[in-house]
């Protein structure tokens, strides 16, 4: 058995400099602080630490906290990198065919934050069809004493859900309908081997034969504006769209259209083209709920992410396979 | 084959003297219309009827519109009544003591509200953890861009719901929760045989064992105030209350101060004790999901609601079983 002043010795932290050098790339308006834990297990370097210069070409693995976006220049700062690791679950902001190029691999938040974003497009969907937010504010300014029964909502079970993206979010979210009584069909790149639900392989044959479009999946070049003019009239008047997976996989200029004219029924809403700028002509309509990209916003989620994170740090410099590597196509 | 003309007899309505009798028992403010699709099949008769003095002591049946009042003053009215057919889920407006008591069998709404009360219960659930009512708020008023990210919400998963009431809108609850991952248990005057999730023979022992506790038993001398002040106190500064049930199974007062004090951390309500009243206290809280007692409104609802009022009428009137008889214990 160790000694009391040995097991005191091995347990005291390790210098700094004996630390994993990890570039912990953040904007500074980005609120999310992964620093406090990560401290204790890395070297963490950023722009304002007096080393920067000297060990910022060294350093092999860059942390991209939040959407902070890693294009080719940031790249071009750091010639022996050789993977980033990412902290959210799109990671659109990453440029990954450069990462391709340059034979840096690329991690994601893996499942952390699937269970939330699956929890808040249900919500987001039975808020929109059951009106719960709208008859909220109903109560609140006093108007049912004064004018009655507010007006009717349509029942969740029943309803034809059209999933896009089926990954680790849609499959849950088609896990919590199923339980409602709705039916699910999806599209996706590619039709999932060992999934029953009807395949589409186009968006516009999923609106066809749905009541409700559900957006997660991934913004990429291929998915910009997926959900167009043309997919919200074949939706039609009854048709609700939510979206939780990026604000530019609709065209948001046509949707708002779209809500004002009546042409769709109503939009449950978690992300936008240009936020936190949320279209003003929304506010008005009781037919959408706006959430504030928070889908993800959980303490519970958070902790998940922090194992991932710490996880895919520790499996790259022990050598050993990311715990959620993305596939750069 | 008959003739068009023996068809088209036999197809005309039959005189409306010759239909069943039913007395039409309504509120006047009660704007739930079912006539219009009864007087088909039904002779119905209210008080503006100038034939009501004569064929009123000669009811058998008696269809309850919405929440309309039976009690004993209602009952002698009809000497001849063997059956009061409800239409909705909660028959706590009819006296069931009464009825038993001059051998009158009770209707209620069956199933035909359950799935949309269970819908309702869920969002109301996920709203008031995952802050989707109050958050949309906070985008409407324009705050999103000027103060930055709205305050964490709570992870639905893993959390362990107590529910106060195992019937059908209990079960469903249960059904749809378990796919979001919460633990579930349970309280109501029995244990239910071929139920696994645990039972606890009072609410008191059941709050000590939940996170959240969702309401949706009947409304009865017994169950008045089920949650008083001792229940929230245990349940504690994180708990949750949903009450889909009714308004009189909270004391609403201790509610109302709890959710200011923060003894509790907060409440998805669709039910209150005197409605459409809703304590003002409660329009200022953040914590708080209104909503104004429509968790069974949808158009689908009606219409199976519909289907259960017809079934309940012609079974009585043929002899069969009743389709949604109520125990008159």
């Amino acid at each position: 058995m160790a000694s009391s002043q040995e097991q005191q010795q091995s347990e005291s932290p390790r210098e700094p400099n004996d630390l994993p050098l990890v570039i912990y790339h953040c904007l500074p308006q980005f609120k999310l602080n992964l620093k406090s834990w990560l401290e204790a297990r890395f070297r963490l370097l950023d722009p304002s630490n007096p080393c920067w210069d000297t060990h910022a070409p060294s350093a092999r693995v860059l942390l991209c906290v939040g959407p902070t976006p890693v294009n080719s220049q940031t790249l071009d700062q750091f010639p022996s990198l050789e993977c980033v690791v990412g902290s959210s679950a799109g990671v659109n902001h990453i440029d990954l065919a450069e990462c391709r190029r340059r034979g840096v691999s690329v991690t994601n938040a893996g499942d952390a934050f699937s269970e939330d974003v699956a929890d808040c497009a249900v919500a987001l969907l039975i808020d929109v069809l059951r009106r719960i937010s709208a008859a909220d504010r109903y109560v609140r300014a006093g108007l049912w004493p004064v004018k009655g029964d507010y007006p009717l909502g349509s029942k969740v079970g029943g309803k034809r859900v059209g999933i896009v993206g089926l990954g680790s979010i849609g499959s849950m979210i088609a896990k919590r309908l199923e339980a409602f009584g709705c039916s699910i069909a999806y599209n996706s790149r590619k039709k999932k081997p060992y999934v029953s639900f009807p395949y589409y392989a186009n968006v516009h044959d999923l609106a066809t034969n749905s009541d409700i479009l559900i957006i997660c999946c991934a913004l990429t070049d291929e998915t910009h504006h997926i959900v167009n003019k043309d997919i919200m009239t074949t939706l039609g008047k009854e048709g609700v769209i939510i979206n939780v997976g990026r604000g530019g996989l609709i065209d948001e200029k046509e949707l708002v259209q779209c809500l004002v004219r009546g042409d769709i029924g109503g939009a449950g809403l978690d992300v936008y083209e240009n936020e936190p700028n949320v279209p003003r002509e929304l506010f008005a309509l009781d037919n959408v709920v706006l959430s504030p990209h928070k889908a993800v916003a959980t303490p519970e989620s958070f902790a998940a992410l922090q194992e991932v994170v710490i996880a895919n740090l520790e499996a790259f410099f022990s050598n050993k396979p990311l715990q959620s590597q993305m596939e750069l196509e």
